[in-house]
């Protein structure tokens, strides 16, 4: 029998308007996929005594502390990284216990991630895209307390930076470096992605326009992200740079690149 | 004489804490090169109607409809653009003419954008980092009704996608085309960068344990994006890819890696 395919609810919102139809996307699994895959996420939330929201890059990763062994579909958390004093850590540890909806405890966050796949380049300016890949997540912050779930998520956030880093490094980190790293645990309240793949699309009257046709160059450039050789630090006394990390930037780059041509063909949701 | 070289005004919202003597940049040149060679920037705004801020990932480029031919360090504005009847147009075209503080009118919007430039792989999980240049921008938007300004900003925004691509498609825009396109004027308030570079920093203990230095290695990934050999669409009548694309294709990722290499030479702000 298959999976359940789990899917956010759909709130005003959360909810995806321009091309909804075409390139949406509401099930956990695609969303979750995006987040984790992404090396920065940017975090906006409210603080009260400024009159912008405030964005932040950040480092996070989702995962379940109660059931580690959670699929990329299941239920996830997202886990958020910080300095032990910065205004995100301020904000939550004064966050009320109760929202106002009296349901949800924490600060609202928005969580946005994206990856560019593809410039695609049409007849008109208007018609000009991206190929991408976006997600946002929203929900409620608050600060880990059970050293065991801290630890759980600083091993998963080192190892979204490369796999398998935490177990080659100094670990556990000890007593000071547990007091100065915070990390907040974002309870998922709703999210959704927006994909754009294929090639480029251009209206009727322009796909008659034979002078236009003749003049103007069509397609996509695809995108990715590249990891170049790694360079040893001043201190580092390790001669080979090891295995697991030659192997991950062979992977990634082979991935990026694998994903961006993928992207030009073009995926409609059914 | 040496040109004024202008800075945003540091207030508390703006104002970089974390390692802020060394990474902090409040000068509007930096801030605006970072905005402009996004290729994404994450736009944040409050929705009344939303118990979340809202994150948009945009295309968007700063200029100066009133001085064109400012440079990159002079006040400028950033133009957005989006499809007429999205969310944030309608809070635009319904923002009230004049803030709480009386003074600035438009829609408060805090815009992010980030050019990851390296994985930088330390001792302890705790000393890991990133290379990183980002920019966060505060202001206000309001729509743009002059044409002659909105025909500006849009060939700034192809512009941005590939470098004198407006002048090779089918322009100027049709009736039907730039209503149904709205461009956002951003009054820029506020601002500032951090930059991280340089090579891995650990703490003294670990710097002095041998088992340590011996076992892990220690360095930075450079990273870059990399855009790869253009794909002609399925109406393309064009046989070869032009020069300016083909050239541009190669700067941008010439510039990365270089961007990139540079990244791994740490530069403290004086």
């Amino acid at each position: 029998m298959p999976r359940l395919e789990l899917q956010y609810p759909n709130e005003p919102y959360s909810t995806v308007n321009r091309y909804g139809s075409t390139r949406a996307r509401y099930d956990l699994e695609t969303i979750h996929d995006i987040i984790n895959k992404a090396p920065l996420l940017y975090v906006s939330f409210n603080d009260p005594s400024s009159p912008f929201p405030a964005v932040l890059p950040m480092i996070g990763q989702m995962g379940s502390f109660t059931h580690p062994s959670s699929d990329l579909g299941d239920v996830l958390d997202l886990y958020l990284h910080s300095y032990v004093s910065s205004r995100i850590i301020n904000l939550c540890r004064t966050a009320p216990s109760s929202s106002s909806q009296g349901t949800e405890k924490g600060l609202p966050l928005t969580i946005a991630a994206s990856h560019l796949t593809g410039l695609v380049l049409a007849l008109t300016p208007n018609s000009h895209s991206y190929n991408y890949r976006s997600a946002v997540l929203f929900g409620h912050a608050t600060l880990v307390t059970v050293p065991e779930e801290k630890l759980y998520a600083m091993e998963l956030i080192t190892n979204s930076v490369v796999p398998s880093r935490w177990a080659q490094t100094r670990v556990p980190p000890n007593a000071a470096e547990l007091q100065s790293t915070s990390v907040l645990r974002v309870s998922i309240a709703n999210g959704s992605a927006k994909i754009r793949s294929g090639m480029p699309h251009d209206d009727r009257g322009d796909l008659k326009n034979d002078e236009v046709l003749d003049r103007v160059w069509t397609g996509v450039v695809p995108v990715s992200q590249t990891l170049g050789e790694p360079v040893a630090g001043p201190y580092n006394r390790v001669a080979e740079v090891p295995g697991y990390i030659i192997e991950y930037v062979r992977e990634a780059n082979e991935e990026g690149v694998r994903v961006a041509e993928e992207a030009m063909v073009e995926v409609k949701v059914e």
